[in-house]
Order: structure tokens, then sequence, then C-alpha cells
């Protein structure tokens, strides 16, 4: 097969290149750092998209949408956010191309310079607090719930498809609200959604924290975040939800009257993910034969493969499929029958296997005279004969079993690569194995600092659940009351 | 009432700007010429989006995304597009920030200048069709039908919002075909998609034609569209689809081995509606109330006002009503009860009647003895008492029924505003009364052009079905074969 990609074995990260351009899901593009997702790769963010955005519907939120471009001195007006986002970014300076004199094509126009340049928005806070404060008068006015779905571009200078790109494709939630309380819980629950489709659809087991303060986004008091763990050990930040406290409503001047008829500031929570989620799919489940999607975010659920020589085995097999097709659709199944002649059936089989393709059945002329057909499951590879006579219903139940089992695969392997340390030596062996590591630190900002210098461990985490224990921090053997989840981490 | 607009008959402009921002539907930003599209404009735009997508889909395409950015020299590598859209677009020059060693705020770093600069889409051909390049060996390759939902940016100098902003969100499909006949065909396909959309769900009635030479995509060797015809008598483009010929396959060197293995430049077309169809929705339908909202695309379809005085007088209405909006809800229709008490129901009428919603209902404590409900229409104001029983099934056909009406009523519009002149000065004296005038032209982009200096109107298009009659054109006296379609446009 000319599709064969480089084993995990040899290298995780040429295997995870291979499959992204193999499998159809994305590639560079002429732009540097920016992607191009191609048609299967995107569906599959379709369907994430569709899911995350019931989601958001379910809980209040309605989507609008934002200037792409923010102007530049937005960014100074909070001091932190400046720090983290208004640097590595696009800025636009003109909005003027003309012929060159000189007869080479188009150049910039000098006279067509911007009085103030616009940056290309790498989050919309600033735009969006700047917009808020003619939504917002009273307590009535609140809350704002809003999310759009959008493009981002932060200059990255090492970029991977999907997991760091240039540009790449989010959904921010921007919230205002009247309390602290209020906005708290909003941040809560907003993580609480993500966990939720990270493990209900994508088969991700995640960890869910806050960070510590040096992990912080620019401009939050609080950022609570699901962290899920890739096959190589390595830990992936896979969603954010942001306690945004008044920083934006004070650097924007966003008051509203209270019910006493007193002003305040409003509160805020931003939260997002991105087409990197695209990239913890891929990582956390597919093997060397390629893809291995959960049922549920798989574009094509059921591939069904004829085998024949003849076209009038063709029409026969076609014949006897079509009920069945129509019976899986009836239930919502995203079904494929790929009739295609120019392509032999083993090689259909790889391709759909290096796409990931959940359940595939193959239907031959012996199938026919007997009544089968051949199941092949993506997930276990293990393959069997069936009556074709209530297939339909055993396919429903099957997707059901190999979403969870998707699941319950990457949280044992979680399991086993989650482990507790005490010492600074034992902390720095357990990171070459790769994996989650509980361990005691101190608290400071300095000790997380050095630990990362010397071992590029940080601290993906400080779990929402864990519970206190007395100990001394593995690195300055200050006292610490809790161990916090350390990890290397893309 | 102080949402008040100001009437069509005083300013059918300025009624159009307060009803964009009184009914909540989008604002300018603080970006010259970009706006933000508030959660009730962008609801409606979703329900557009998920209808065209639909469509998309069930005609064989595919959705990708490709970067937001375009290399400048790929913009002089077509040469009629270049004239088209290397001009007033956002330029990128530059990838980094600093702080300002002055210490005000952040400047543009002069060591991050781009080798060359980026443009921000104003349209994608050339970005795909290089992409295309690498996807494309032979016809076996072929078709590529993608679309992508995305912002563009043109440097605007007047906006309008919705009509003409600097960034737009559109979708944009571009395909590539071995044969200048599958072209066509697309091309033909999709302004027909283009159409029924607009008829069937914008419930506006659209002329579809050719743009003559002048109005053409540059790029394009054809260019059909659908015209639309606006309550002020103007027209509006409502939506393009382009046959590229072979001219993005020449500039990006696309070839593909067709069966006999013989080499060929690959066939395009290129096709998209953006926010401006926005603007013709509310244009075409909406009166000095507010808007009017076909219920294809009404983010609420029935909105029901408790009228009560006691919290028991509400409980009971709630209770009441709560049968009805399951039975509703069952049926997929977006049903709203508002028991918002900040507010007296003539207010929310007003407000409902301002946002367009189709069927508004008020039950009160007599409605409740009596076993009736109040039904107001929103397309002709009307307003009836009905047995509640049973209502669910009145409303289902209600809906239609409004969609209907409302289509018939722009239709009857456009006939009573469409005309036939045979001199220049009939054709003068009609312009100024607004509508589409069909009238003889030479066939010359001269003739066009000086007809558009001399009295602003431009050929709309080429009727698609227009029959053939001997005449001669208004301006030059010259033959012609066939009337073409004139208007002033937006």
């Amino acid at each position: 097969m000319a599709k064969a990609l480089t084993p995990r074995s040899e290298s995780y990260s040429q295997w995870y290149n291979d499959l992204v351009i193999k499998a159809d899901l994305a590639e560079n593009s002429a732009v540097r750092g920016c992607m191009v997702i191609k048609p299967y790769g995107y569906a599959i963010w379709e369907k994430m998209q569709s899911v995350l955005d019931r989601m958001f519907k379910d809980t209040g939120h309605e989507n609008a949408y934002f200037p792409i471009f923010i102007p530049k001195s937005f960014f100074s007006k909070e001091a932190d956010h400046v720090e983290g986002f208004a640097k590595e970014c696009a800025v636009v300076t003109h909005y003027r191309l003309m012929n060159d004199p000189d007869g080479n094509g188009v150049v910039v126009d000098p006279d067509a310079k911007l009085e103030e340049e616009l940056i290309v928005r790498p989050t919309s806070e600033t735009i969006i607090w700047n917009t808020y404060k003619n939504w917002i008068q009273s307590y009535r006015d609140l809350p704002i719930k809003c999310n759009q779905w959008a493009n981002v571009v932060r200059w990255e200078m090492r970029t991977r498809l999907f997991l760091r790109t240039a540009e790449f494709l989010w959904q921010e939630g921007h919230t205002a609200h009247s309390t602290k309380e209020e906005a708290l819980e909003e941040t809560e629950t907003m993580i609480n959604i993500y966990a939720d489709f990270a493990e209900k659809y994508m088969g991700v087991p995640v960890l869910k924290g806050f960070k510590s303060a040096n992990e912080r986004f620019a401009g939050a008091l609080e950022t609570l975040c699901i962290e899920a763990l890739m096959q190589d050990g390595k830990a992936l930040q896979a969603g954010t939800s942001h306690f945004l406290g008044q920083n934006f409503a004070k650097a924007f001047d966003v008051k509203f009257a209270n019910k006493e008829g007193k002003e305040d500031f409003v509160w805020a929570t931003s939260w997002g993910v991105s087409t990197r989620l695209m990239g913890a799919l891929i990582m956390a489940h597919s093997d060397d034969n390629g893809l291995v999607l959960p049922p549920k975010l798989a574009p094509i659920q059921v591939v069904i493969v004829p085998i024949f020589r003849k076209p009038e085995e063709l029409a026969k097999i076609k014949e006897a499929a079509s009920g069945l097709i129509s019976k899986l659709r009836d239930k919502g199944i995203d079904v494929k029958f790929d009739d295609n002649d120019n392509k032999k059936p083993g090689w259909k089989f790889a391709e759909y296997e290096l796409k990931g393709v959940p359940v595939r059945l193959a239907m031959g002329p012996r199938d026919l005279e007997n009544g089968t057909v051949e199941l092949a499951r993506r997930d276990t590879l293990s393959k069997e004969v069936l009556p074709l006579e209530g297939i339909d219903e055993e396919i429903v139940s099957l997707l059901d079993e190999i979403q969870e089992n998707i699941f319950q695969k990457a949280l044992d392997f979680r399991a086993e690569s989650t482990v507790s340390v005490d010492t600074y030596e034992e902390f720095k062996a357990q990171l070459d194995k790769g994996g989650f590591i509980m361990a005691h630190w101190d608290g400071t900002p300095e000790t997380e600092q050095k630990i990362k210098d010397e071992t590029k461990a940080t601290i993906r985490c400080i779990l929402m659940d864990q519970t206190e224990e007395e100990g001394v921090c593995i690195y300055s053997g200050q006292p610490s009351k809790k161990r916090v989840v350390f990890a290397r981490a893309y």
C-alpha cells in the first residue's frame, strides 16, 4: 500500500504528520504557518461544531460576530493582556495596492497608510468589551452570553498542522455578568461543557483544573482548563475557560447600574476551543493503520464495500444493500456505499482504515447467497460474518460500543500513565516515560519556572477536585498542601 | 414607543439604517467599515447558512477551509483578476508589535517586516487554485466541488450595514472540472440554487441572467446573477455564479491528464452569496413598524405574550400555553413564551413587530375562561380571536400562508415595477420612478458605460430566458435582438 504511515514506535511526531496528510485532513498552504483544512478534516470539525453549538445554545448562549480587525491601541488598555497577545500578530498597515510603476505586478500604495494600524484578532476580548460598553447600562441588560465562531491569527514561529498554526478556527465565548458569583459559575459551567464534549463525543478523557498563575490567560484572574493525554505521554491543553474579573470592564469602562441604582463594573468570562481539538482527537486514538474516529464524530460511520467482478454482481449487491442503507440512514447514521470500480476492495479496506471509519461492511456474491455480510470494526480491527437480517440494529449498538471502547482504552492508558512522585529525582525519571505526574509544589511561580527550565515540564493544572494532603515541594522542599499535575506538553 | 422608525416615505435610506439598529440586527464597530452582527441578526444569518449548506451538500459539494491570507504576488497571476481585486484591500506588512521605547503602549516592530506582503482575502480564487494544483493530476481527481464559509475584506470607502461593509461573511464555492460543459452546468446549477433559496426561503423573487462584460467578475468568462428589487425601486444583486473557463488553471498551471492521457487545463467555476442577503431580506419586505420576516428564516416564528396582572394569572396562562408550546416545538416551530414582567404587553407587541416575528399570540385571563387566544399576523397586521383547541394545526398552515403571502406581495410589486421602454426619454423618465426597465441595447460596453455615466443606471442582467425580438438600442439606435434589464442598483 502506497499510503503506509511511519509507525508510532519509530517516530510519533512523523506518524502524526503522515497521518494528517495521508488521511486528507489538512495540509500546509503557500502562506507560512497557515493550513488548508481539507474536506474530510473539515467534515470532522463540522461535526464538532454542531455538537458544541448545540451545547452552548442549550445553556443560554447566542452566536454573534465581531470584526476581525482590532485597533492597535485597544491592546494597550489591559496591562496583562497586551503582554500576552499584542506581540506576535499580523499587522495591517495599508489599505490599497497599486500597479508597480516599474511594471512588476502590484505594490503597496504608500499613500494608503492607515492612521492607526489594525491587528488581525488573536482573541477578541478587547473589541468585544469595547462593543459591550454600548450594550450595557443596567443590570437588566445582563447577563450577555455571546459566542462567535471565527478565525484568529497568532504569528507562531514553529507550526504543526492543527496543533499550532498561525491561523486557526475556533469559537470564543464572551460573557458579561452583574455579579462575581455568576461569572465564576459561568466559567465553571463552560469548562464542564468542554469536558463533557471531550469525553462523550471525542472519547478523550480529560483532567479539569485551574492553571497556575504562570500559565493563566493574559488578563484572567483564574483560568480553568481541560488537559488530555496523548499516546506519546505528552499532555495537550484542549480547552480553557477564563474568569476575567472586572479587568476588561475597567479597561473599557463598562459599568452598569445595579438593582439599588449603584454603579459597578461588569464581571466577565471568556472561553474557547479550537481546531487544536482535531490534533487531540487524532493523537488520542489513532494507530499505525491510520485514524481511529469515535463514531459520534465520524463523517462516515459505516462504509459498505461491495466485492464484485461483473456489473451484474454489483447491481445485485447494490439492491441487497439498499434496504440496509435506508434503515441505517433512518436511524441518523452516515453511510457510504463505495461502488467506485477504479479501486480494488483491498485498496478500499486500507483507505477506510486510514480514514478511521468505525464500521466497514463487505458484501460479495457468496454473502448474497448466504444472507450474510462481513463486518469489520476499526477500533479492534476484528472481523466477523453476520446475518444481513437485523444487522442494522446490531450496528446501532455496535457504534455505541465502539464509542465507549475508544474512551475506555484512552482512560485505561491515562490511568497507567499517571503516577505520584515525591522526589525531584523520581520526577525527572518519570518525565522521560511520559504521562501525568502528581507531585507537591510550593505554590510559587519561581519554583514552577525553575522546574520548567530544567525539565521542560509544566504544571498542567491544579485539579478542581484534588484532595488536600500534607507534603513537601519536590523542588524546594517547602511545605505543600496539594499535589498538582505536571507533564511535558504540546 | 421609543423605537419609532423613520417612515419609508420620508427617507427610505434612513428607515433602513434605523431598522437595522433598532431591531438589533447589526451595528457599526470601532473599526471603520466593519460591522458587529448582533445575536438577533446573526440568528437569521445562521438560518440562511443552514438552508444553503444543506442545498450545497445535496448537490455534492463539500466544505473546506483555505487561508485568510494571500501572498501579494498571487493576485498578479491572473490579469483581469488583479485589476478587479488587488486594489482596495487590507495589507499585512508586519508580524510583530513591541513595547513603544517611549512608553506609549505598543508600536509595530520595524524588524518584523514580511518579505512579501500578505493580502487579507477579498475572494479566494488565487489561493484555492494554487492549492488545487497539488490535488489534481488526472481526470479521476475531478470534479472537485469545495465550498467555504468565511470572512472576506474589501476596503470599501462608503459602507452601509450588511449592504456594503469592509469585512463581510459569505460562502464561496470553487469547483474544478474536466470539461467546459460540466463547468457551465455547475455555474447554472448554482445560480438556480441561489434563486430557489431567494424565492422559497427569503420570499424574494429574483431575475436570473447573465452579467454584461462590464459587470462581470474579474477573471470570469461569464457571470450569472440573481437580481432582486427593493421597495424603493432599486435593484440589488443577491448572488453570483461565475464560469471562469481555464483562466485560473492557466494562471496557476493546473493541468490534468484526461481519459486519453492527454494533458489539458482544468475548467473552473466560483459562486457566492454573502451577508448582503440580510440587506435584501430586510429591504424587500419590512414596513414602517419594523422587520417582516419570512417564517422559514425567522429565529422566533411564534411568540406568546401572556396578559396578566398577578403572578397567579401568569401561572395559569403558562400552564394553558405549555401544551401548545410543546405541540408547536414537536412540529419544529421556534416558539418563545415571553413572561418578562419588566415590560408591558403593549411594549412587547411593538417589540415583536419591530423584530418581525411572523405570528404573535396573546393570552389573558378572559381567553382562559373562553378557551381562546388572540392571534396577530405580522405580514398583514391583522388580528383575530381563535379557539385554543387546534390552534397548533392552524399555525402550521398559517406560517406557510405567510411565507407565500410575503413572496406574492414582493412578486406583485416587482410586476408593477417592471416596464418596457423604447426611447431614451422614456427610459430616463421611468428611472426616476424606480423598478426594472426592459430596454434594447446595442450590446457594446461603450453604450452601457455612457448610459451609466448619464443616468446611474446599469444593466442588471440579460435574462436567461429572454425571448428575442427585433428592436433598436435606446441610446445608439443600433439594431438589437434582445431587451436587457436596466435599473439603478445598490
